[in-house]
């Protein structure tokens, strides 16, 4: 694997979003940003690093939680900038609410919590 | 539905990354951004409006190719600054590339063109 040719398709000019799904139930588990030294350390170790734009540091997705995202196949848009990441779950949630996926208020009359 | 109390929930203090979610096959389609105005047309017409940034306006995806996005639900993140958007597609192809999803190059040894 040819890291810097690999490296060199992705528009890293902006932080890098990065969709997570899961590989079992499909759901969308969240949206984290990239810059390329996480998705360097996210390729070594097959494990979700995160550029934390609050902290302003490289995060390892899991480091407190133990919620690690195991990397099982990774997209590139037609704008090479957006990343998809096929990822399963170590543990049983993502969100930080203890929740499976980021995205549980679902637009109903108002935001209304689905979990 | 009041409008208002809905957007003061979205943090639109920078553009909003939207998912988009294919809902019959769960394939992630693509990622577009809005702004407030393209949140208020997209509620409105329930159709996919994204704010353009190469072009810096409103945007109707579709509107073009007739390759409308129709919203069937929409989820917001525990940060407020991302939304999903769960859709059905007006036509078959998602990407200007006439591909079905933006996410058609797969990382192997390099990046494979998969459809």
């Amino acid at each position: 694997m040819d890291i810097e040719k690999i490296l060199k398709e992705i528009n890293f000019d902006n932080l890098v979003p990065v969709i997570i799904q899961d590989k079992n139930s499909l759901r969308v588990l969240m949206l984290g940003y990239m810059n390329k030294e996480a998705f360097i350390k996210t390729l070594e170790t097959k494990k979700v690093h995160f550029y934390s734009r609050s902290r302003k540091k490289l995060w390892l997705k899991g480091e407190t939680s133990g919620n690690f995202l195991n990397v099982e196949n990774i997209f590139l848009d037609c704008d090479s900038d957006t990343l998809l990441i096929i990822a399963t779950q170590q543990g049983n949630a993502t969100c930080h609410t203890g929740r499976v996926s980021c995205f549980f208020r679902k637009l109903e009359d108002e935001w209304k919590t689905i979990e």
